[in-house]
């Protein structure tokens, strides 16, 4: 492992109980589901072992379960699916300005088939507030999509809210639970939604398989048309190994989530405290008290996110600056812009998301290596040594 | 092993070499591709890699490939994301009578936007003619799509033709070679395609991956929207682990084809003489000699499919009866019948597909076991005493 992964969030390496799950389907019993013979009839078995796995982390019936192969298809297939089908209810979706790019950019996909989007704002800590969403709310409104957590500033929405809103007006209700679920606890029968999108690779899984949760007797239009698989809502061969590490993942999720909660929300407030601490000119970014567990972001003004992001690389230490689905674009997040962040502070972002495999003697090692990455890159910057002069000018 | 897996179509084991190499990517690499720092850096390097190596098996530039997680996404992805694309020089979309379920009800998702399907007919052995496209070709028609070669009756396409043809006359073409690619040589260039379907599993790589081909500059529209993954054609984060098995899989298939395939049909043609030599009242179908190296049809008469698949399987020999991803459906099959093949014949449909692990003892084995078990279903079948006491009356 290295000096101090702190990107769970892009990435984490599956869990060894996964794994092990996962290996007899590659090579044994490697069937095709929808095959009739007895080879794949123990494909279909182990698929519904891994169904009933999730269905039980998310409090759901198997059947509401629909096996994708990412948090992105799951999003695509909520938000293009749900408005196509129910869209004699109307041709309204609003979303809140801080969805994953996966949603907001389904919602483009759907103007231009001439739905129309509102995007309700949040506050300076990224909440969205159910109030907003109310007001937002209009007679030919058919879906509603609103975050469980955000993923680049951590921030827990009021989905429960939202969705009896929702529900109390007849409207679709869809949230995007990717960085949610396996983290903190998520019952989608108790939170109301119609729809909620969940990926394995951020609770221990492997990459490639995801899932959307579909109450019962919810129109859907597929995303991908084809064969009889996923009870026609999502055609091809299902990919057996990676359902089958999302089942045995989902399990283990379900099992050691409150003991793991309270061990990251100690690692991550530690971590907060200690960069707050070491530095001046950085902010929290997202909900100081309601936020993941596992994670903890800031802007460090003054520095440039890729730059702080390769300076610590150097020391072994991973970092992300942003979503890791945008971190190319290097354009300034919209998720912080959201909250009313200055672009140039917006910059500095920093996100650290901790796992399993976080330990107090990494966090010792990123605290002494992180200022000075810092400082060092503060150096390069005339806008820090305009800030100093003026600073030492007032107070000095 | 099974007695007799005949089903590789269907599915078949991961190679093992394939096997091995995707595994270091699900724990020790197991970063994200679009991560920036040294652990994103390294998984960047294999998708990089299995890109290039895919490339070289159906000789396009690396970039021109879209990896999806299956053949039918491949095929949802190119119907509907180049219609929608170029839907500016027309709205009239043509496919063959037997492309997969995955083309045609892609189609038909089309349709209720707006669009006009032409299905062109085939010939009683499954062919596609190439006149019978020109004949569709109407001055708005903006896609044609004709598979490679067919899954279920083994028929291998005149797909050049076919592409020359759209060429001449500025149509994109895209070409389903899901059952094709790795089994027999597909070189997108020579074919002048502008798009083309595949997928790992048919050719001794995992499940959850494929990709299209997608030639350089032709417009499409994504259907998962999101990331800038796959240079902004296909949103979610990269099944590494999947994708590194698919270019290992395309690398062996590239070295080993020519020896495979000689070695396939020549026991592709022994089963068919056996079969056609054991029973009556059997049909071979689609192309006698135009077919698949791992490919044997049939329609046996007076049995039902299923029956004789299960009747097969407690032999401990697994067969098709028509497509794995219709095989629940019980329906008719839309090939046999678009090949003019009586309903009640079709019924019969048994479909055997070879691999790496078949063996002429294996072959035995089936041919010895398979006439019983025929012959006993047919003692059930009402129809089959009928004909019997008819041909009787008639050849004394």
């Amino acid at each position: 492992m290295p000096g101090f992964y702190a990107d769970k969030q892009a990435a984490a390496p599956v869990r060894p109980e996964v794994l092990e799950a996962m290996l007899p389907f590659f090579s044994q019993e490697f069937g095709n589901p929808q095959s009739l013979h007895s080879v794949g009839q123990k494909a279909a078995r182990a698929l519904s072992k891994a169904r009933e796995q999730l269905a039980r982390l998310i409090n759901c019936r198997p059947e509401e379960i629909v096996f994708v192969a990412s948090g992105s298809e799951a999003n695509n297939l909520a938000l293009k699916g749900l408005a196509l089908a129910n869209q004699a209810r109307g041709q309204r979706v609003i979303v809140s300005a801080i969805e994953h790019i996966s949603v907001l950019r389904a919602t483009r996909f759907l103007e231009k088939l001439g739905f129309r989007i509102t995007q309700v704002p949040v506050d300076g800590s990224g909440l969205v507030s159910p109030e907003k969403v109310a007001e937002a709310l209009t007679p030919d409104t058919v879906l509603v999509s609103v975050m469980m957590a955000n993923n680049e500033v951590g921030t827990i929405e009021p989905v429960t809210e939202i969705a009896r809103l929702c529900q109390s007006r007849g409207i679709i209700f869809h949230s995007d639970a990717v960085a949610a679920v396996g983290n903190i606890p998520v019952d989608v029968s108790a939170l109301g939604v119609d729809a909620l999108s969940l990926a394995a690779d951020q609770f221990g899984g492997p990459k490639g398989a995801g899932a959307l949760f579909l109450k019962k007797g919810t129109k859907i239009t597929p995303l991908i048309d084809g064969g009889l698989q996923e009870n026609n809502r999502r055609a091809g061969t299902e990919n057996v190994p990676a359902i089958v590490g999302l089942g045995q993942a989902a399990e283990l999720a379900a099992r050691e989530m409150a003991e793991k909660s309270a061990r990251l929300s100690r690692l991550r407030d530690r971590l907060i405290a200690g960069v707050l601490g070491s530095l001046d000119e950085v902010i929290l970014t997202g909900h100081p008290v309601n936020r993941l567990p596992h994670h903890a972001s800031f802007c460090v003004k003054f520095v440039e996110g890729e730059a702080m992001l390769l300076g610590l690389d150097l020391k072994d230490i991973q970092v992300a600056s942003g979503s890791a689905c945008t971190s190319r674009s290097l354009r300034t997040s919209h998720v912080l812009t959201a909250m009313g962040i200055d672009p140039a502070v917006a910059q500095g972002s920093l996100v650290l998301t901790l796992f399993d495999g976080t330990s107090d003697d990494q966090l010792d090692y990123f605290l002494e290596n992180f200022p000075p990455v810092v400082r060092r890159l503060r150096e390069l910057s005339p806008l820090y040594t305009k800030y100093r002069q003026e600073k030492k000018d007032v107070h000095g």
